[in-house]
Protein backbone atom coordinates (compact mmCIF):
# COMPACT_ATOMS: atom_id res chain seq x y z
CA UNK A 1 0.00 0.00 0.00
CA UNK A 2 1.25 3.28 -1.04
CA UNK A 3 1.62 6.61 0.86
CA UNK A 4 -0.86 7.81 -1.99
CA UNK A 5 -3.31 4.75 -1.79
CA UNK A 6 -3.61 6.02 2.08
CA UNK A 7 -4.36 9.63 1.37
CA UNK A 8 -6.27 8.90 -1.62
CA UNK A 9 -8.56 6.67 1.08
CA UNK A 10 -8.55 9.43 4.17
CA UNK A 11 -9.73 11.97 1.38
CA UNK A 12 -12.39 9.69 0.60
CA UNK A 13 -13.05 9.56 4.62
CA UNK A 14 -13.09 13.56 4.89
CA UNK A 15 -15.68 14.02 1.82
CA UNK A 16 -17.99 11.70 3.18
CA UNK A 17 -18.03 13.11 6.54
CA UNK A 18 -17.86 16.73 5.68
CA UNK A 19 -20.53 15.93 2.96
CA UNK A 20 -22.95 16.43 6.04
CA UNK A 21 -21.62 19.94 7.33
CA UNK A 22 -24.82 21.25 6.61
CA UNK A 23 -27.44 19.26 8.63
CA UNK A 24 -29.80 21.73 9.97
CA UNK A 25 -30.35 19.81 13.11
CA UNK A 26 -26.97 19.92 15.50
CA UNK A 27 -27.44 16.41 17.12
CA UNK A 28 -28.22 14.71 13.61
CA UNK A 29 -25.15 16.62 12.18
CA UNK A 30 -23.02 14.93 15.22
CA UNK A 31 -24.34 11.56 15.00
CA UNK A 32 -24.24 11.43 10.81
CA UNK A 33 -20.59 12.96 11.07
CA UNK A 34 -19.39 10.30 14.01
CA UNK A 35 -20.92 7.53 12.52
CA UNK A 36 -19.24 7.74 8.72
CA UNK A 37 -15.70 8.51 10.99
CA UNK A 38 -16.15 5.28 12.70
CA UNK A 39 -17.97 3.66 9.85
CA UNK A 40 -14.71 4.41 7.78
CA UNK A 41 -12.56 3.95 10.59
CA UNK A 42 -13.72 0.32 10.72
CA UNK A 43 -13.41 -0.42 6.88
CA UNK A 44 -10.17 0.97 6.89
CA UNK A 45 -8.71 -0.98 9.77
CA UNK A 46 -9.83 -4.44 8.70
CA UNK A 47 -9.24 -3.89 5.16
CA UNK A 48 -12.37 -4.38 3.86
CA UNK A 49 -12.98 -6.41 0.65
CA UNK A 50 -15.63 -5.72 -2.30
CA UNK A 51 -17.12 -9.49 -1.45
CA UNK A 52 -17.38 -9.00 2.29
CA UNK A 53 -18.93 -5.77 1.99
CA UNK A 54 -21.70 -7.35 -0.46
CA UNK A 55 -22.04 -10.11 1.96
CA UNK A 56 -22.95 -7.11 4.29
CA UNK A 57 -25.19 -5.82 2.31
CA UNK A 58 -26.98 -8.79 1.48
CA UNK A 59 -27.20 -9.87 5.39
CA UNK A 60 -28.74 -6.45 6.18
CA UNK A 61 -31.63 -6.79 3.35
CA UNK A 62 -32.21 -10.25 4.67
CA UNK A 63 -32.61 -8.59 8.25
CA UNK A 64 -35.12 -5.82 6.90
CA UNK A 65 -36.65 -8.33 5.20
CA UNK A 66 -37.23 -10.77 7.75
CA UNK A 67 -38.94 -7.93 10.01
CA UNK A 68 -43.08 -7.85 10.31
CA UNK A 69 -45.58 -5.16 11.49
CA UNK A 70 -46.43 -7.32 14.04
CA UNK A 71 -44.08 -9.53 16.59
CA UNK A 72 -40.80 -10.09 14.20
CA UNK A 73 -38.29 -7.47 14.83
CA UNK A 74 -34.86 -9.09 13.09
CA UNK A 75 -32.89 -5.68 13.87
CA UNK A 76 -33.79 -5.18 17.22
CA UNK A 77 -32.68 -8.88 17.67
CA UNK A 78 -29.20 -8.16 15.85
CA UNK A 79 -28.90 -5.37 18.04
CA UNK A 80 -29.54 -7.57 21.10
CA UNK A 81 -27.02 -10.08 20.25
CA UNK A 82 -24.52 -7.50 18.80
CA UNK A 83 -24.85 -6.08 22.81
CA UNK A 84 -25.28 -2.77 21.14
CA UNK A 85 -28.80 -2.45 23.04
CA UNK A 86 -27.62 -3.84 26.44
CA UNK A 87 -24.88 -0.93 25.71
CA UNK A 88 -27.63 2.04 24.72
CA UNK A 89 -29.51 1.22 28.11
CA UNK A 90 -26.55 1.36 30.28
CA UNK A 91 -25.76 5.04 28.69
CA UNK A 92 -29.49 6.02 28.84
CA UNK A 93 -29.28 4.80 32.56
CA UNK A 94 -26.43 6.26 34.17
CA UNK A 95 -26.14 8.23 37.13
CA UNK A 96 -28.53 5.58 39.28
CA UNK A 97 -26.67 3.84 41.18
CA UNK A 98 -29.22 3.54 44.14
CA UNK A 99 -31.90 2.41 41.84
CA UNK A 100 -32.11 -1.43 40.56
CA UNK A 101 -30.59 -1.85 37.61
CA UNK A 102 -32.55 -2.04 34.38
CA UNK A 103 -31.89 -4.04 31.46
CA UNK A 104 -33.09 -4.54 27.93
CA UNK A 105 -37.22 -3.86 27.00
CA UNK A 106 -36.75 -6.81 24.19
CA UNK A 107 -39.95 -7.46 21.89
CA UNK A 108 -42.10 -8.89 23.91
CA UNK A 109 -43.97 -6.80 26.27
CA UNK A 110 -47.66 -5.88 25.14
CA UNK A 111 -49.84 -2.64 26.29
CA UNK A 112 -52.91 -3.09 28.36
CA UNK A 113 -52.91 -6.79 29.91
CA UNK A 114 -55.71 -7.59 32.91
CA UNK A 115 -54.83 -5.62 36.15
CA UNK A 116 -54.02 -8.68 38.87
CA UNK A 117 -54.92 -8.50 42.81
CA UNK A 118 -52.05 -8.76 45.10
CA UNK A 119 -50.85 -12.72 44.70
CA UNK A 120 -53.17 -13.73 42.00
CA UNK A 121 -51.86 -16.17 39.74
CA UNK A 122 -51.31 -15.08 35.91
CA UNK A 123 -50.12 -18.40 35.03
CA UNK A 124 -54.11 -19.74 33.14
CA UNK A 125 -51.74 -23.19 32.50
CA UNK A 126 -50.89 -25.21 34.77
CA UNK A 127 -47.52 -25.24 35.75
CA UNK A 128 -44.04 -25.37 38.23
CA UNK A 129 -46.16 -22.67 40.74
CA UNK A 130 -43.66 -20.01 41.87
CA UNK A 131 -44.19 -17.10 44.00
CA UNK A 132 -42.32 -13.94 44.11
CA UNK A 133 -42.66 -11.54 46.70
CA UNK A 134 -40.67 -8.37 47.59
CA UNK A 135 -40.80 -4.62 48.16
CA UNK A 136 -40.67 -1.56 46.17
CA UNK A 137 -38.74 1.30 47.76
CA UNK A 138 -38.00 4.79 46.83
CA UNK A 139 -34.18 5.63 46.97
CA UNK A 140 -34.26 6.92 51.05
CA UNK A 141 -35.76 3.57 51.43
CA UNK A 142 -39.17 4.34 51.94
CA UNK A 143 -41.65 1.76 50.64
CA UNK A 144 -43.75 3.17 48.07
CA UNK A 145 -47.45 2.12 47.88
CA UNK A 146 -49.57 1.77 45.04
CA UNK A 147 -46.69 0.88 42.30
CA UNK A 148 -47.30 -1.08 39.25
CA UNK A 149 -45.37 -3.95 38.39
CA UNK A 150 -46.67 -4.67 34.53
CA UNK A 151 -44.95 -8.09 34.68
CA UNK A 152 -44.28 -10.90 31.70
CA UNK A 153 -43.16 -13.88 30.77
CA UNK A 154 -42.85 -16.88 28.60
CA UNK A 155 -45.07 -20.06 29.27
CA UNK A 156 -43.20 -23.12 30.00
CA UNK A 157 -43.08 -23.42 25.86
CA UNK A 158 -40.25 -20.62 25.66
CA UNK A 159 -42.96 -19.00 24.15
CA UNK A 160 -44.84 -15.32 25.31
CA UNK A 161 -48.51 -15.31 24.67
CA UNK A 162 -49.04 -13.19 21.82
CA UNK A 163 -46.19 -14.41 19.82
CA UNK A 164 -47.94 -18.06 20.96
CA UNK A 165 -51.16 -17.97 19.67
CA UNK A 166 -52.37 -20.96 21.27
CA UNK A 167 -52.39 -19.58 24.95
CA UNK A 168 -54.71 -17.58 26.48
CA UNK A 169 -55.27 -14.18 25.88
CA UNK A 170 -52.96 -12.18 29.35
CA UNK A 171 -51.44 -15.80 30.02
CA UNK A 172 -48.14 -15.11 32.51
CA UNK A 173 -48.91 -11.00 31.30
CA UNK A 174 -50.44 -8.41 34.17
CA UNK A 175 -50.10 -5.29 36.06
CA UNK A 176 -49.95 -5.83 39.89
CA UNK A 177 -50.03 -3.16 42.60
CA UNK A 178 -48.27 -2.67 45.68
CA UNK A 179 -49.89 -2.60 48.90
CA UNK A 180 -50.08 -0.06 51.12
CA UNK A 181 -46.44 -1.15 52.85
CA UNK A 182 -45.13 -1.26 49.16
CA UNK A 183 -45.40 -4.83 48.88
CA UNK A 184 -46.21 -7.35 45.93
CA UNK A 185 -46.84 -11.01 45.28
CA UNK A 186 -47.50 -12.81 41.92
CA UNK A 187 -48.26 -16.28 41.48
CA UNK A 188 -46.87 -17.50 38.42
CA UNK A 189 -44.78 -20.63 37.24
CA UNK A 190 -41.01 -20.40 37.65
CA UNK A 191 -39.30 -19.03 34.38
CA UNK A 192 -37.39 -21.92 32.31
CA UNK A 193 -35.00 -20.65 29.11
CA UNK A 194 -35.62 -20.34 25.71
CA UNK A 195 -33.51 -19.51 22.53
CA UNK A 196 -34.40 -16.00 20.41
CA UNK A 197 -36.29 -17.02 16.96
CA UNK A 198 -33.27 -18.62 15.14
CA UNK A 199 -35.33 -19.15 11.59
CA UNK A 200 -33.59 -15.77 9.80
CA UNK A 201 -29.71 -14.00 9.59
CA UNK A 202 -29.83 -13.59 13.00
CA UNK A 203 -29.88 -17.08 13.51
CA UNK A 204 -27.48 -17.69 10.93
CA UNK A 205 -25.20 -15.39 12.43
CA UNK A 206 -25.28 -16.92 16.16
CA UNK A 207 -24.59 -20.06 13.89
CA UNK A 208 -21.86 -19.19 11.68
CA UNK A 209 -20.19 -18.09 15.13
CA UNK A 210 -20.38 -21.06 17.26
CA UNK A 211 -22.55 -18.63 19.74
CA UNK A 212 -26.33 -20.41 21.02
CA UNK A 213 -29.32 -18.43 20.91
CA UNK A 214 -30.53 -19.38 24.68
CA UNK A 215 -31.30 -16.72 27.27
CA UNK A 216 -32.10 -17.48 30.93
CA UNK A 217 -34.94 -17.82 32.28
CA UNK A 218 -36.45 -14.55 33.84
CA UNK A 219 -39.37 -12.39 34.56
CA UNK A 220 -39.87 -9.26 32.64
CA UNK A 221 -40.99 -6.26 34.90
CA UNK A 222 -41.78 -2.26 33.88
CA UNK A 223 -42.30 -0.38 37.24
CA UNK A 224 -44.45 2.61 37.09
CA UNK A 225 -44.94 4.81 40.17
CA UNK A 226 -45.87 8.39 40.83
CA UNK A 227 -42.83 11.20 41.04
CA UNK A 228 -40.49 8.05 40.15
CA UNK A 229 -38.44 7.27 36.89
CA UNK A 230 -39.92 4.12 34.80
CA UNK A 231 -37.71 1.08 35.74
CA UNK A 232 -37.54 -1.36 32.98
CA UNK A 233 -35.91 -4.53 34.59
CA UNK A 234 -35.56 -8.75 34.26
CA UNK A 235 -35.35 -10.49 37.49
CA UNK A 236 -33.10 -14.00 36.51
CA UNK A 237 -33.67 -17.57 37.59
CA UNK A 238 -29.88 -18.07 39.75
CA UNK A 239 -29.14 -21.46 38.78
CA UNK A 240 -29.81 -21.13 35.32
CA UNK A 241 -27.61 -22.65 32.92
CA UNK A 242 -26.98 -19.80 30.64
CA UNK A 243 -26.84 -17.25 33.18
CA UNK A 244 -23.21 -16.54 32.37
CA UNK A 245 -24.25 -16.66 28.25
CA UNK A 246 -27.29 -14.77 28.11
CA UNK A 247 -27.51 -14.30 23.88
CA UNK A 248 -28.68 -10.66 25.01
CA UNK A 249 -26.29 -10.12 27.55
CA UNK A 250 -29.26 -8.84 29.63
CA UNK A 251 -27.47 -10.62 33.06
CA UNK A 252 -26.53 -8.39 35.86
CA UNK A 253 -25.65 -9.93 38.82
CA UNK A 254 -27.48 -7.68 41.23
CA UNK A 255 -31.01 -9.03 39.06
CA UNK A 256 -30.22 -12.46 39.73
CA UNK A 257 -32.98 -14.17 42.77
CA UNK A 258 -32.67 -17.68 43.37
CA UNK A 259 -36.06 -19.68 43.44
CA UNK A 260 -36.50 -21.80 46.88
CA UNK A 261 -38.37 -25.27 46.58
CA UNK A 262 -41.10 -25.02 49.60
CA UNK A 263 -43.50 -27.81 50.36
CA UNK A 264 -47.37 -27.60 49.45
CA UNK A 265 -47.78 -27.80 53.62
CA UNK A 266 -45.72 -24.18 53.69
CA UNK A 267 -47.75 -21.12 55.00
CA UNK A 268 -47.38 -19.73 52.63
CA UNK A 269 -49.01 -21.81 50.43
CA UNK A 270 -52.29 -22.11 52.15
CA UNK A 271 -51.71 -17.69 52.18
CA UNK A 272 -52.15 -17.97 48.30
CA UNK A 273 -53.75 -20.99 47.94
CA UNK A 274 -51.35 -22.68 45.60
CA UNK A 275 -52.25 -26.05 47.21
CA UNK A 276 -48.75 -28.11 45.92
CA UNK A 277 -45.07 -27.57 46.77
CA UNK A 278 -43.49 -24.55 44.86
CA UNK A 279 -40.49 -22.14 44.15
CA UNK A 280 -40.62 -19.15 46.26
CA UNK A 281 -38.26 -16.11 45.06
CA UNK A 282 -37.82 -12.56 46.96
CA UNK A 283 -36.87 -9.56 44.95
CA UNK A 284 -36.66 -5.81 46.34
CA UNK A 285 -36.59 -3.02 43.50
CA UNK A 286 -35.57 0.84 43.89
CA UNK A 287 -36.97 3.36 42.14
CA UNK A 288 -34.83 6.34 41.56
CA UNK A 289 -36.64 10.25 42.02
CA UNK A 290 -37.75 12.12 38.91
CA UNK A 291 -35.08 14.44 38.14
CA UNK B 1 -21.43 9.56 35.56
CA UNK B 2 -19.65 7.47 37.53
CA UNK B 3 -16.82 5.58 37.20
CA UNK B 4 -19.03 2.43 37.56
CA UNK B 5 -21.36 3.78 34.68
CA UNK B 6 -18.22 3.47 32.93
CA UNK B 7 -17.09 0.41 34.25
CA UNK B 8 -20.38 -1.59 33.40
CA UNK B 9 -20.51 0.14 30.16
CA UNK B 10 -16.82 -0.91 28.78
CA UNK B 11 -17.93 -4.62 30.64
CA UNK B 12 -20.88 -4.49 28.36
CA UNK B 13 -18.77 -4.26 25.31
CA UNK B 14 -15.85 -6.73 25.92
CA UNK B 15 -18.83 -9.37 26.62
CA UNK B 16 -20.14 -8.79 23.04
CA UNK B 17 -16.16 -8.74 21.76
CA UNK B 18 -15.62 -11.92 23.46
CA UNK B 19 -18.64 -13.39 22.19
CA UNK B 20 -17.26 -13.90 19.16
CA UNK B 21 -14.08 -15.54 20.29
CA UNK B 22 -14.91 -18.76 19.11
CA UNK B 23 -15.74 -18.19 15.61
CA UNK B 24 -14.13 -20.99 13.82
CA UNK B 25 -13.51 -18.94 10.96
CA UNK B 26 -10.86 -16.73 11.10
CA UNK B 27 -11.35 -13.00 9.14
CA UNK B 28 -15.09 -13.73 10.08
CA UNK B 29 -14.12 -13.68 13.90
CA UNK B 30 -11.87 -10.71 13.26
CA UNK B 31 -14.33 -9.14 11.03
CA UNK B 32 -17.18 -9.16 13.90
CA UNK B 33 -15.01 -8.45 16.97
CA UNK B 34 -13.45 -5.41 15.13
CA UNK B 35 -17.24 -4.43 14.23
CA UNK B 36 -18.82 -4.88 17.49
CA UNK B 37 -15.99 -2.53 18.88
CA UNK B 38 -15.97 -0.29 16.79
CA UNK B 39 -19.93 0.03 17.24
CA UNK B 40 -19.42 -0.01 20.90
CA UNK B 41 -16.99 2.77 20.39
CA UNK B 42 -19.48 5.06 18.21
CA UNK B 43 -22.49 5.04 20.63
CA UNK B 44 -20.31 5.32 23.76
CA UNK B 45 -18.83 8.72 22.09
CA UNK B 46 -22.31 10.11 20.98
CA UNK B 47 -23.84 8.69 24.18
CA UNK B 48 -26.68 7.22 21.85
CA UNK B 49 -30.22 7.55 23.50
CA UNK B 50 -32.72 4.90 23.26
CA UNK B 51 -35.03 6.98 21.24
CA UNK B 52 -32.24 7.66 18.64
CA UNK B 53 -31.08 3.99 18.73
CA UNK B 54 -35.13 3.32 17.47
CA UNK B 55 -34.90 5.56 15.23
CA UNK B 56 -31.75 4.14 13.50
CA UNK B 57 -33.77 0.42 13.90
CA UNK B 58 -36.81 1.61 11.57
CA UNK B 59 -34.21 3.63 9.31
CA UNK B 60 -32.71 0.05 8.69
CA UNK B 61 -35.76 -1.87 8.40
CA UNK B 62 -37.20 0.57 6.44
CA UNK B 63 -33.92 0.28 4.38
CA UNK B 64 -34.33 -3.44 3.85
CA UNK B 65 -38.12 -3.16 3.03
CA UNK B 66 -37.42 -0.93 0.43
CA UNK B 67 -35.27 -3.62 -1.43
CA UNK B 68 -36.47 -5.90 -4.58
CA UNK B 69 -35.00 -8.79 -6.31
CA UNK B 70 -34.74 -6.81 -9.39
CA UNK B 71 -33.57 -3.38 -9.71
CA UNK B 72 -34.03 -1.44 -6.21
CA UNK B 73 -30.97 -1.88 -3.56
CA UNK B 74 -31.55 0.44 -0.97
CA UNK B 75 -28.56 -0.69 0.84
CA UNK B 76 -26.41 -0.45 -1.70
CA UNK B 77 -27.50 3.30 -2.04
CA UNK B 78 -27.36 3.73 1.53
CA UNK B 79 -23.17 2.33 1.34
CA UNK B 80 -22.95 4.37 -1.80
CA UNK B 81 -24.08 8.19 0.31
CA UNK B 82 -21.67 7.63 2.97
CA UNK B 83 -19.15 7.35 0.69
CA UNK B 84 -18.39 3.34 2.14
CA UNK B 85 -18.81 1.98 -1.51
CA UNK B 86 -15.71 4.08 -2.84
CA UNK B 87 -13.63 3.49 0.29
CA UNK B 88 -13.85 0.06 0.09
CA UNK B 89 -13.35 0.42 -3.72
CA UNK B 90 -10.42 2.07 -2.75
CA UNK B 91 -9.06 -0.88 -0.28
CA UNK B 92 -9.72 -3.22 -3.14
CA UNK B 93 -7.54 -1.80 -5.66
CA UNK B 94 -4.48 -0.11 -3.99
CA UNK B 95 -1.13 -0.66 -5.19
CA UNK B 96 -2.53 0.19 -8.80
CA UNK B 97 -0.79 3.80 -8.76
CA UNK B 98 0.01 3.23 -13.02
CA UNK B 99 -3.63 1.85 -14.15
CA UNK B 100 -6.87 3.92 -14.72
CA UNK B 101 -8.37 4.55 -11.22
CA UNK B 102 -11.41 2.46 -10.67
CA UNK B 103 -14.91 3.84 -8.74
CA UNK B 104 -17.84 2.20 -7.71
CA UNK B 105 -19.87 -0.37 -9.97
CA UNK B 106 -23.37 1.13 -9.17
CA UNK B 107 -26.16 -1.04 -9.29
CA UNK B 108 -26.95 -0.88 -12.78
CA UNK B 109 -24.79 -2.43 -15.05
CA UNK B 110 -27.11 -5.44 -16.92
CA UNK B 111 -24.91 -8.41 -18.42
CA UNK B 112 -25.24 -10.24 -21.47
CA UNK B 113 -25.72 -6.68 -23.46
CA UNK B 114 -25.24 -6.70 -27.22
CA UNK B 115 -21.46 -7.25 -28.52
CA UNK B 116 -20.90 -3.57 -30.97
CA UNK B 117 -18.87 -2.80 -34.23
CA UNK B 118 -16.05 0.14 -33.89
CA UNK B 119 -17.90 3.37 -34.04
CA UNK B 120 -21.04 1.81 -33.74
CA UNK B 121 -24.15 4.03 -31.98
CA UNK B 122 -25.67 2.68 -29.17
CA UNK B 123 -27.97 5.51 -28.47
CA UNK B 124 -31.23 3.71 -30.23
CA UNK B 125 -33.29 6.86 -29.34
CA UNK B 126 -30.84 10.08 -31.24
CA UNK B 127 -30.35 12.62 -29.13
CA UNK B 128 -27.49 15.00 -28.09
CA UNK B 129 -24.78 13.09 -30.77
CA UNK B 130 -21.85 12.10 -28.80
CA UNK B 131 -18.32 10.38 -29.82
CA UNK B 132 -15.68 9.12 -27.15
CA UNK B 133 -12.41 7.84 -28.73
CA UNK B 134 -8.85 5.98 -27.36
CA UNK B 135 -6.83 3.51 -26.68
CA UNK B 136 -6.30 0.88 -23.65
CA UNK B 137 -2.71 -0.09 -22.94
CA UNK B 138 -1.11 -2.35 -20.32
CA UNK B 139 1.04 -0.25 -17.91
CA UNK B 140 3.89 -0.43 -20.12
CA UNK B 141 2.42 1.31 -22.40
CA UNK B 142 1.81 -1.25 -24.94
CA UNK B 143 -1.92 -1.28 -26.82
CA UNK B 144 -3.78 -4.02 -25.84
CA UNK B 145 -6.06 -5.41 -29.11
CA UNK B 146 -9.13 -7.48 -28.37
CA UNK B 147 -9.84 -5.96 -25.13
CA UNK B 148 -13.66 -5.84 -24.36
CA UNK B 149 -15.16 -2.71 -23.02
CA UNK B 150 -18.84 -3.27 -20.86
CA UNK B 151 -20.64 0.03 -21.50
CA UNK B 152 -23.69 1.52 -19.78
CA UNK B 153 -25.09 4.61 -19.11
CA UNK B 154 -28.05 6.70 -18.61
CA UNK B 155 -31.13 8.14 -21.39
CA UNK B 156 -31.38 11.94 -21.32
CA UNK B 157 -34.21 11.09 -19.29
CA UNK B 158 -31.34 10.57 -16.66
CA UNK B 159 -32.31 6.84 -16.58
CA UNK B 160 -31.06 3.22 -17.70
CA UNK B 161 -32.39 1.24 -20.15
CA UNK B 162 -33.91 -2.08 -17.68
CA UNK B 163 -34.73 0.69 -14.74
CA UNK B 164 -37.08 2.21 -17.34
CA UNK B 165 -38.52 -0.38 -19.23
CA UNK B 166 -40.19 2.07 -22.27
CA UNK B 167 -36.74 2.20 -23.61
CA UNK B 168 -35.55 -1.01 -26.05
CA UNK B 169 -33.43 -3.52 -24.54
CA UNK B 170 -29.58 -2.68 -25.00
CA UNK B 171 -30.42 1.12 -25.28
CA UNK B 172 -27.58 2.68 -24.12
CA UNK B 173 -25.38 -0.30 -23.36
CA UNK B 174 -22.96 -2.90 -24.81
CA UNK B 175 -20.11 -3.97 -25.53
CA UNK B 176 -17.07 -3.12 -27.94
CA UNK B 177 -13.55 -4.17 -28.82
CA UNK B 178 -10.23 -3.03 -28.93
CA UNK B 179 -8.74 -3.13 -32.51
CA UNK B 180 -5.16 -4.29 -33.80
CA UNK B 181 -3.76 -1.03 -32.30
CA UNK B 182 -5.16 -1.05 -28.84
CA UNK B 183 -7.99 1.56 -30.40
CA UNK B 184 -11.74 1.70 -29.27
CA UNK B 185 -14.51 4.11 -30.65
CA UNK B 186 -18.14 4.86 -28.95
CA UNK B 187 -20.84 6.60 -30.83
CA UNK B 188 -23.79 7.69 -28.26
CA UNK B 189 -25.54 10.62 -26.59
CA UNK B 190 -23.54 13.05 -24.41
CA UNK B 191 -24.05 11.73 -20.83
CA UNK B 192 -26.45 13.71 -18.56
CA UNK B 193 -26.41 13.98 -14.68
CA UNK B 194 -29.29 12.56 -13.28
CA UNK B 195 -30.14 12.04 -9.14
CA UNK B 196 -30.30 8.82 -7.33
CA UNK B 197 -34.14 7.52 -6.42
CA UNK B 198 -35.27 9.38 -4.30
CA UNK B 199 -38.45 8.08 -2.25
CA UNK B 200 -37.24 5.47 -0.43
CA UNK B 201 -35.38 5.84 3.12
CA UNK B 202 -31.96 7.34 1.67
CA UNK B 203 -34.07 10.02 0.19
CA UNK B 204 -35.31 10.83 2.97
CA UNK B 205 -31.67 10.89 4.66
CA UNK B 206 -30.24 13.31 2.08
CA UNK B 207 -33.02 15.31 2.35
CA UNK B 208 -32.65 15.79 6.25
CA UNK B 209 -29.57 16.69 5.90
CA UNK B 210 -29.47 19.08 3.21
CA UNK B 211 -27.53 17.10 0.69
CA UNK B 212 -29.16 17.10 -3.16
CA UNK B 213 -28.86 13.49 -4.99
CA UNK B 214 -27.66 14.43 -7.71
CA UNK B 215 -24.31 12.45 -9.80
CA UNK B 216 -22.53 14.63 -11.96
CA UNK B 217 -22.51 13.11 -15.96
CA UNK B 218 -20.75 9.74 -16.45
CA UNK B 219 -20.13 6.73 -19.12
CA UNK B 220 -19.80 3.26 -17.61
CA UNK B 221 -16.99 1.39 -18.45
CA UNK B 222 -16.23 -2.34 -17.32
CA UNK B 223 -12.66 -3.83 -18.97
CA UNK B 224 -11.61 -7.02 -19.50
CA UNK B 225 -8.31 -7.81 -21.27
CA UNK B 226 -6.75 -11.36 -20.96
CA UNK B 227 -3.71 -11.86 -18.66
CA UNK B 228 -4.67 -8.13 -17.21
CA UNK B 229 -7.02 -6.87 -14.15
CA UNK B 230 -10.86 -6.42 -14.81
CA UNK B 231 -11.36 -2.23 -14.21
CA UNK B 232 -14.52 -1.12 -12.95
CA UNK B 233 -14.89 2.99 -13.76
CA UNK B 234 -16.63 5.41 -15.20
CA UNK B 235 -15.74 8.52 -17.40
CA UNK B 236 -16.99 12.04 -15.95
CA UNK B 237 -18.10 15.06 -17.50
CA UNK B 238 -15.89 17.75 -16.94
CA UNK B 239 -18.29 20.85 -16.90
CA UNK B 240 -20.89 19.38 -15.15
CA UNK B 241 -22.91 21.44 -12.35
CA UNK B 242 -22.26 18.33 -9.55
CA UNK B 243 -18.72 17.36 -10.82
CA UNK B 244 -17.59 18.32 -7.04
CA UNK B 245 -20.44 17.20 -5.19
CA UNK B 246 -20.78 13.87 -6.33
CA UNK B 247 -24.02 12.74 -4.19
CA UNK B 248 -22.06 9.02 -3.75
CA UNK B 249 -18.05 10.55 -4.13
CA UNK B 250 -17.11 9.09 -7.07
CA UNK B 251 -15.45 11.29 -8.77
CA UNK B 252 -11.57 11.41 -9.72
CA UNK B 253 -9.55 13.79 -10.92
CA UNK B 254 -8.13 11.26 -13.29
CA UNK B 255 -11.49 9.98 -14.59
CA UNK B 256 -12.34 13.73 -16.04
CA UNK B 257 -12.82 14.65 -19.75
CA UNK B 258 -13.89 17.41 -21.85
CA UNK B 259 -16.42 16.92 -24.24
CA UNK B 260 -15.16 19.06 -27.37
CA UNK B 261 -18.01 20.65 -29.77
CA UNK B 262 -17.68 19.69 -33.84
CA UNK B 263 -19.94 20.48 -36.80
CA UNK B 264 -21.80 18.14 -38.83
CA UNK B 265 -18.75 19.02 -41.43
CA UNK B 266 -15.86 17.18 -39.29
CA UNK B 267 -14.24 14.59 -40.86
CA UNK B 268 -14.91 12.28 -37.97
CA UNK B 269 -18.82 12.75 -38.65
CA UNK B 270 -18.65 11.27 -42.05
CA UNK B 271 -16.05 8.42 -40.99
CA UNK B 272 -18.34 7.31 -38.43
CA UNK B 273 -21.87 8.32 -40.15
CA UNK B 274 -22.96 11.21 -37.30
CA UNK B 275 -24.67 13.22 -39.85
CA UNK B 276 -25.17 15.97 -37.23
CA UNK B 277 -23.17 18.48 -35.09
CA UNK B 278 -21.60 16.30 -31.66
CA UNK B 279 -19.59 16.33 -29.02
CA UNK B 280 -16.20 14.20 -29.19
CA UNK B 281 -14.05 13.20 -26.04
CA UNK B 282 -11.32 11.31 -25.65
CA UNK B 283 -10.17 9.20 -22.87
CA UNK B 284 -7.03 6.53 -22.96
CA UNK B 285 -7.31 3.58 -20.09
CA UNK B 286 -4.59 1.52 -18.95
CA UNK B 287 -5.21 -1.86 -17.40
CA UNK B 288 -2.63 -3.40 -14.43
CA UNK B 289 -1.06 -6.86 -15.31
CA UNK B 290 -2.64 -9.54 -13.62
CA UNK B 291 -0.83 -10.77 -10.05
Amino acid sequence: MSHSDIASEREITARAVNSFAHTPDARLRFLLQKLVGHLHNFASEVELGEAEWFQAIQFLTATGQKCDDVVRQEFILLSDVLGLSMLVDAIEHRNGAEATESTVFGPFYISGMPDREYGENMALIPGNASLITGCVRDITGKPLAGATLDVWQTAENGQYSGQDVTQPHGNLRGRYHTDEHGRYAIRSVVPVSYPIPTDGPVGQLLDATGRHPWRPAHLHFMLDAPGHKRLVTHVFNDDDPYIDSDAVFGVKDSLRVVYQPRGASDPLASQFDIGTDFHLASFDFVLDTTA
